[in-house]
């Protein structure tokens, strides 16, 4: 099928998908977390086949390892997909309803985005997890992942049709883009898909969103900076930096750079710097921090770094405001901490820095749609717009405004032998 | 100043401003009402001259209509002032508050986007509308006019400068970038401006959207439906579909095709034309409607016109989801409304139409923020990402996680020496 049909279909699978109820939903997902079991025999040896012909090709390592998807990975997407299906539906919420005058109500409520584009590099599982919060929110999607993994994908993407369809989803709510066709070619879909969710590395989501008009969600960099002020208890915020810096090193909420307030330097930078030698982290700093511990110099380019390594990048700053002014010049607008126990500073440093993330005291590898509590994670946003910080379901969800009148004109709040009333219904629900 | 280092400069400001509490924000918008009022004779001075060199230029009629800012103009930009500071602060809002452990809360706090970008034609009000908007939610603005408007649209940003800065707000929140810079200069800028508003024809908005990566909120068509089903209430539909088209043809939320059910069509049609005829109206139709009334073919090309003028294009359609599938294919997913007397068949329709606007029984123009009770309107978008029909302030903020520990770090919890709690906290306020 031509490419271009494809997103056809799918777009109009999806505006019916839009209209399915929570519990078809459900059902569905109940039965491809089934099916994911009973065909895994299918799926693994699919699987195999990729990674037999990609260490022919001499695929890297870490690629290889993304790559495998085994009974183990199997089990956990199915866990996953039962957490799923305990969350509230996300559409169909109201968020607002007012009475406009008698008879003539307005009411907000959630409903899908559309239709998501995914792209992702080799991991297998990310194609199970985001169609399946796609399905919860009923967003149709279109699917386009890296010719390594293809035959894994391919078995994927008809296990997950077969098994919703046959629970009553709309056939072609999900498809998966041949794996001959480009990525710039769903790049350019900006008529069939609303949003496009990227899932790899760095490099390649910058690409992804360097290359689209299509709104993206997600984050290229992570930045992440603890600041440690003079009224920080050391204590605590050595045990901050060390899970900040090397609790995960690999993960975009981890540390990268260390800002110290000058006062606290002298007393504070001996020690962690042994604390984290111990855990194998290189450190580079600026001259003052040069001055307090024997570490190499800190480049203009390591500001900019997101290392995701045994590596920190170490400055001193003359007060919080420089720190402040440092995140805000060198940071991705991620995750970033104030280690004080002054109130009016953790205060001014949360309203200043413009992160998604803002945090007093603790650590930055918190910020994570499941720590927060979302219970599904659509992924982590540096966007301004549309969703910001860890996004849960309610990132793929947006709203309709439905307005139930009774012959209603406005021709006579115009001439003014009517008047708006505005009055607030509440939360109520709706047709 | 060169435009790159203007725009950092108001980035720069931005971060100040997104700090200010709402007292300072309304003392300014107030200063700023008072400025207008007090210098209207120099706007008004200034403007003239722009009519006058506009009118040596040629500039058609309906431009120069649109340039003219005199005393009544002012007037109603500084009602509109005055009912902007009465809102509520749009920002600081606590959108959730979860205990995540023993003295770990995490608050989701609305917060300005940042930067604006406001583009707009000839109407110098839209300046001053938009800036004041910006800077109730507490956004920095960069504007660009056109060159017709120059000198008005330079005694607008002095006076918008002058006035809230010496209400205490940071300079250089608002800055005019040089008429001689192209707007495509502006369009390049997403390293400092976060959202596009552009303010115009629907050329001129089609264009913004088609050529710039940063995100546009805006409409460019409005090709609104009605559609008028077998079990309408025919006088209800009648009155419905002429409020809808001739109370102001010339707006978005004007309908522009009308959908009649077969079953309805012979005794409905031929009177709406004669009714809509009355009001100047042109009809052109589908075979079948042909076949009923005597009116010109329609064209493929009419279904997808905005025609914002006194005509209306008519389709026979078999049944509803006929007349739903009509209006996904070629509307524009601004405003549509179903007449019935069916509550089923009405739930179907706005739960099938994909338009940010769905209407039971009254008429497509009372999609609007300032009918829905909003008190200002920032623009009506016909985006599916971040905000959708008529916006309001909350368009123009985003927000951020607030996360308050006391030393908290994820180690403990990896190592499951501790749980999470996520426990709600109602929307209790924070730092």
């Amino acid at each position: 099928m031509m490419m271009d049909e494809l997103a056809r279909q799918v777009k109009e699978a999806s505006l019916k998908l839009a209209a399915c109820d929570g519990e078809i939903k459900n059902k569905a997902l109940a039965r491809l977390a089934e099916s994911l079991t009973k065909r895994q025999d299918e799926i693994v040896r699919a699987n195999q086949a990729d990674l037999e012909r990609s260490e022919q090709e001499n695929l890297a390592a870490p690629l290889l390892k993304r790559l495998k998807f085994d009974e183990a990975k199997i089990a956990d997407v199915v866990d996953g997909i039962h957490s799923l299906i305990k969350l509230e539906d996300p559409v169909g919420k109201t968020l607002l309803a007012t009475e406009l005058d008698d008879g003539l109500e307005l009411y907000k409520v959630t409903c899908p985005i559309g239709v998501i584009g995914v792209i992702f590099e080799s991991r297998p599982d990310a194609l199970v997890q985001i169609s399946t919060l796609c399905l919860k929110s009923g967003n149709g999607v279109l699917l386009k992942g890296g010719s390594e993994a293809r035959e894994t994908n391919r078995i994927l993407a008809e296990v997950i049709a077969d098994a919703t369809t046959a629970a009553g989803i709309p056939p072609m709510w999900a498809a998966l883009l041949e794996t001959r066709a480009d990525v710039d070619d769903m790049l350019k879909m900006d008529r069939y898909i609303d949003l496009i969710i990227p899932r790899g590395s760095n490099e390649f989501v910058r690409y992804i969103m360097d290359n689209s008009r299509i709104p993206v969600m997600g984050h290229a960099d992570g930045i992440c900076h603890c600041y440690v002020d003079e009224d920080a208890d050391l204590k605590m915020a050595a045990q901050i930096v060390l899970d900040s810096k090397t609790q995960y090193v690999a993960v975009c909420n981890a540390a990268e750079t260390l800002l110290v307030h000058e006062k606290a330097a002298p007393e504070f930078l001996p020690p962690i710097k042994e604390l984290l030698e111990k855990k194998q982290v290189k450190l580079v700093g600026c001259p003052k921090t040069r001055a307090l511990i024997p570490v190499e110099a800190a480049t203009e380019e390591d500001w900019k770094t997101e290392y995701l390594d045994y590596k920190m990048s170490v400055k001193v700053v003359p007060e919080l405001d420089a720190a402040v002014d440092h995140i805000n010049e060198y940071g991705s607008g991620h995750t970033d901490t104030i280690i004080t126990g002054n109130r009016e500073k953790a205060a001014r440093f949360m309203n200043y820095v413009d992160s998604g993330n803002v945090l007093w005291n603790c650590s930055t590898r918190f910020s994570d749609g499941f720590r927060y509590g979302f219970g599904a994670e659509v992924g982590i946003s540096t966007s301004k717009i549309h969703s910001r910080g860890p996004v849960g379901l309610e990132g793929l969800v947006i709203y309709k405004y439905k307005l139930l009148g009774n012959g209603h004109i406005v021709d006579d709040y115009a001439n003014r032998s009517k008047t708006f009333k505005h009055r607030d219904l509440g939360r109520s629900s709706t047709l």
